[in-house]
């Protein structure tokens, strides 16, 4: 194993020390926030720290990182108060990855990269007509972070859009069907191949497999053998 | 495309709400959280909402919800002010996901589950023996947010152990190649395929494919057939 610390941290160049650092964390969604300034311009990001906060009700939260150049996603959201979230899928993973070039604000970087802006139940922000899956958010709070003066956003999901199909009969969301990648690092794209879904833990219980829809592999084995059931 | 709005979400069974929700942010990490209490019992616990905030410092924040019911981790953070975050590997997903059963605060998840407890460096917090890249972490913040009464902890990255292969001659690290896993939903467990590393986005530049080391891997042919280069 290979064992770093704090001071060997500071003595890293800093592009390998970035690329080092934003491999720990683990997997990463890779979303697109899309938002328009007060003209209609149209804006799209490419973010990587999109987290889930809550259920009920529905919060999704962002890391954005202000630096020293102009942030018109922050600006767009702070104007309107909404903004989109939309999945990215394996056959736009290089448009998205371009859309974190930095454009001026008045390029659009729909046009840009190839993407497609959709407007959708009057929310004052653009969604990605390719994407599977893709939702609207209203802000709800922006917490500067004065650790490192980054900013975490805060918002309440308000609309869903997803493919029919890919919605399970416990609600689970099979995103794997819709293609969606997740990121590594600062560059890398990865789709994926499902292990399993588990039951939910409980001590002194054994875990079971589940199958896609929450069900139980063996008890769904059972209940088809037996002719009582179903009947 | 299924359509969800705000009125929607509030009308769903609880349980169904709740898979839903969670699906929607994207592919999440998974890691196991360690600590200890102050007479040294261990604890370890299943966190998959564990996200990148900065790399100079190394900033890591995670989600926790204390709910009703007491929340150990917290606890032991907050009394030693160390924790260590370990990735879960494929072979160690299932004990990974046992870990959150609610076991009392006298019980050890790793003795219940069957992982093995390490100290390295002086930190006073164990580490998953099992893990192929852990990280230890010195609390810097915590932050309750008041929108739903979760917590936000931020840390520092203080000691890092990787298996040396995965480190790539950039910094990346290739948490594939670990075989780390991502999380969907509550429940469901995903190895990853790599499509590709991507160059530095800029605007009116095409974006080229890289190798793991972050090497472009057109510029990387060309100069092994140039008999000029390498001789």
């Amino acid at each position: 194993m290979k064992h770093f610390s704090t001071q060997d941290f500071a003595m890293l160049d800093k592009q390998y020390r970035a690329k080092l650092i934003n491999s720990l964390s683990g997997f990463k969604s890779a979303n697109l926030v899309g938002t328009q300034d007060a003209l209609g311009n149209t804006n799209l990001s490419m973010v990587s720290s999109v987290f889930h906060i809550g259920a009920d009700p529905a919060l999704v939260g962002m890391i954005m990182r202000p630096d020293s150049v102009p942030r018109d996603t922050l600006t767009n959201i702070k104007h309107h108060g909404f903004y989109t979230i939309n999945h990215v899928c394996r056959d736009i993973f290089q448009q998205a990855h371009q859309a974190s070039a930095r454009y001026g604000a008045q390029e659009s970087e729909f046009e840009k990269v190839g993407l497609t802006p959709e407007y959708l139940d009057g929310v004052l922000a653009p969604f990605v007509a390719e994407s599977r899956l893709k939702f609207a958010v209203k802000m709800r709070e922006i917490m500067p972070l004065s650790i490192n003066n980054t900013i975490l956003v805060i918002g309440e999901i308000c609309h869903l859009y997803c493919v029919s199909d890919a919605i399970k009969a416990d609600g689970y969301i099979d995103i794997e069907s819709l293609e969606t990648v997740a990121v590594t690092g600062l560059d890398c794209y990865h789709i994926t191949h499902r292990l399993s879904r588990l039951s939910y833990a409980k001590p002194n219980k054994p875990l079971q497999c589940l199958n896609l829809d929450g069900e139980d592999s063996a008890a769904l084995i059972r209940s088809k053998n037996d002719p009582h059931q179903h009947s």
